[in-house]
């Protein structure tokens, strides 16, 4: 619990009704959407405003009371479970979209605006912010922005980091600093917009960022390829690319996957093959039309057993749907369900499918697999359960196996989920220790009393690297 | 001069004919090009490899030489200028193209490539290489990345750090470090990549680089749109924009610059107007004719008094290497050529037209105006006369309101040429104490003993805010 004197300092900040320290509160902010991590943080507070969140900072920070920022908590790495306690921050009251500039195509918000109601609030003057991460109804812009959140239009448009062209954001020392501007260039120093981007709530607090967007694109076209061979629909994803057709979306799904998903969603989707690749084009209607006739001819090329276009925006937003809940629809599978997002150069996505089945095979697990193909960011997903600890076991060695296998394609232990706790372990296996050790210097640079969301990106032992078995 | 031990040290690692501390080499590598800055290295080191880079570096970490590694010196703010003599690194040994990837769209590159080589490279292939500095025949991508390089494609496609997707370099301690890889997506710990994008060689030394490519666009055109009234062209520029149409160009020149350029290049350039737009749009051929067509109207509609499409390929190469020259053409004006590059919104690209034209008149000085108007990344330039002491002073003065006037429009003293020595001391306008307190926590995590390019981002004393006269 915090002394007494922190809580009436913070209570002095955000007042009584912005402070909460009750077992019931804390158990809610105890754990995230991450399986297996539980933590009970000291306090739960709701900052007003950016200058009270300095004056938060500043009190943490003389007593070394870890901070972990949270939006939505719906990320997959326990990157803001209180692991080491301290306060969790709530940014309910933060919450406001504050400009839609439609001259310099940029929009301004608090990090508390949950993404879709801003995307929702842009597409309404006809600007398009891409990045759509699968958690998009609930999760925040300012989670968004802390974990660098990827999405379904990545492999055309990019991630959050690619759209994040401002931030206010507040150091541990209480320092409030601004960060770039409605600028397309700016080389004014360190790029820190981009280091705070995906720092997980290690480095600083984020309280406003102006996020750049773009034309909505005219039109948009949605199809299914169907697959009996799993590496022929990996193989048509690197077909597709280096035929020089960038999709905005090119999603793959595995037998197991669609199976789960069809059983939930109920849309009709094929459950009779190994594979499909949900695969949309947007832009110029006759530019969407060529390009889906070529990406079709390439995937028949590459063995596809048929290839459905959806016939309505409501049968492609149907798909769009489907994909989006498989996570939701493996969960429903057994009681725990383990998200992982091990990718690798796109062309070795056939190689890294292959892996993960013999993998699942070896360890005798249920393994789903989908993901962002186009982005060679695949989602393994391995339904069981936490109280069986033989289980466990085997999950824990097939994941670091998988991990492992993707470092060897040239890949790297996360794509879009962050680090957090969860994978803090197996960092060092991508970036090796003088790696580390850079982070690290950047992490003391700021943060010299670690109060910044203690425990996460960088762990404090780091897991033995397995030795492959091919 | 270094003493015996270092030399030997060094001779030891790149052998002697790698090593050259005579007078006549020290003092070609005294300057780069940004005009006033001048200082003598000690001596001028060209590793073969990143092995040695590493070595040296270990042995400028311990004896404290300051290191300045340098591509062609073409950078504009004094960044390569050995502003505290130490060694400078060049890399004429490690000047390779690795692989282009066809499969995952990459290029992997030494650092000493000339740019255009690279780009010729690729497009061989059909990639696309998009950041096109001006001074790209003599570039080195090194230097590009160092500096984050823009060019005149920047405001559809980015700029050197939207393109580079994993480094390797070397850190002071002689540490060798890979940061991303092939990897649409990476969030495995902070963005190191991006922080060392436009770092101007004070973090570490970059040894290899993977740049992302694109399919190369189908086709292109280019127009001029021609003003009588510089306040309406500029009004164009947002008027496009917002109109929700993304150009790959968009180019700025007012009369005076016009006249040089004409005067030297001799295409038939229109110099009987106030300002023109050099306007590309590149894609499928449909997309290109239909913008070209939105373009012109918007165009007339902002009270363009004429709109010239370029007839053929040659024609527009012509008017985009007249725009490239620009800065070579004032440069026969006068002595000395001073060229900035203050960045605003691009909603606030007429009122920094007009603030410039106001100084300029004020301060009595030839200043010539071009630049990136769709990325509100304006480059007024001044021809003058280094040893007219008297002029100088005004000249500074200039630029001090100009660069104050920028930040004033929410906007940065440097959208593409970087800080270096010449900018430092105007950093802390932008930033503010604090935003330069965090990045010298990162500069002092990286390099404690300040050997990497000293001098540079950072100054030792700031200039004092002038006063803004409207």
């Amino acid at each position: 619990m915090l002394i007494n004197e922190v809580k009436e300092k913070l209570i002095a900040i955000v007042t009584k009704a912005n402070y909460d320290d009750s077992k019931t509160e804390r158990l809610v902010y105890s754990y995230d959407a991450t399986p297996n991590f539980q933590s009970m943080p000291d306090a739960v507070v709701s900052p007003r405003n950016t200058e009270e969140v300095s004056q938060i900072l500043k009190v943490c920070n003389q007593y070394k009371v870890p901070i972990v920022p949270r939006g939505s908590g719906t990320n997959l790495c326990a990157g803001t479970c209180p692991t080491e306690g301290g306060i969790v921050m709530l940014f309910k009251h933060m919450n406001k979209i504050l400009e839609i500039d439609e001259e310099n195509l940029t929009v301004t918000v608090q990090p508390g605006v949950i993404t879709l109601d801003m995307i929702h609030a842009v597409e309404e003057k006809g600007l398009f912010y891409p990045p759509d991460p699968s958690s998009m109804k609930i999760s925040t812009i300012g989670g968004n922005i802390n974990e660098n959140s990827g999405g379904l239009r990545g492999l055309k448009y990019g991630v959050t980091r690619d759209y994040v062209i401002a931030l206010e954001v507040v150091l541990p020392n209480g320092d409030i600093i601004r960060t770039g501007g409605k600028l397309a260039k700016d080389v004014a120093g360190y790029d820190l917009t981009r280091l705070f981007v995906g720092s997980e709530g290690t480095l600083v607090v984020i309280t406003e960022a102006t996020l750049k967007l773009i034309p909505m694109p005219e039109t948009k076209k949605t199809m299914l390829a169907l697959y009996q061979d799993l590496s022929a629909a990996a193989k048509s994803v690197s077909a597709i690319i280096a035929n020089k057709i960038i999709p905005t979306t090119l999603e793959f799904l595995d037998q197991p996957t669609l199976q789960v998903v069809e059983d939930f969603a109920k849309i009709g989707l094929p459950t009779d093959v190994k594979a499909v690749l949900l695969i949309e084009q947007d832009g110029p209607p006759e530019v969407v039309e060529r390009d889906l006739t070529r990406i079709a001819d390439i995937c028949k090329q590459e063995q596809a057993v048929s290839i459905q276009i959806a016939a309505s925006e409501a049968e492609a937003e149907a798909l769009r749907t489907a994909r989006r809940t498989a996570l939701s629809a493996i969960a429903r599978l057994k009681p725990t369900t383990i998200l992982e997002d091990a990718t690798v150069p796109r062309s070795e996505i056939a190689n890294m499918v292959k892996a993960i089945n013999e993998i699942t095979d070896k360890y005798q697990l249920t393994i789903c697999t989908f993901g962002h193909a186009g982005d060679g960011n695949l989602h393994p997903t391995c339904a069981t359960d936490a109280r069986n600890h033989e289980e466990m076991e085997r999950v824990e060695k097939a994941f670091a196996e998988i991990f492992e296998h993707a470092i060897a394609l040239g890949g790297t232990i996360t794509g879009e989920h962050g680090v957090g706790a969860m994978k803090a372990p197996y960092l060092e296996w991508k970036l090796k220790e003088e790696g580390i050790a850079a982070m690290k210097a950047i992490k003391h640079g700021f943060d010299p009393n670690n109060i910044m969301n203690p425990g996460k990106v960088f762990a404090k032992d780091s897991k033995k690297r397995v030795v492959v078995t091919k």
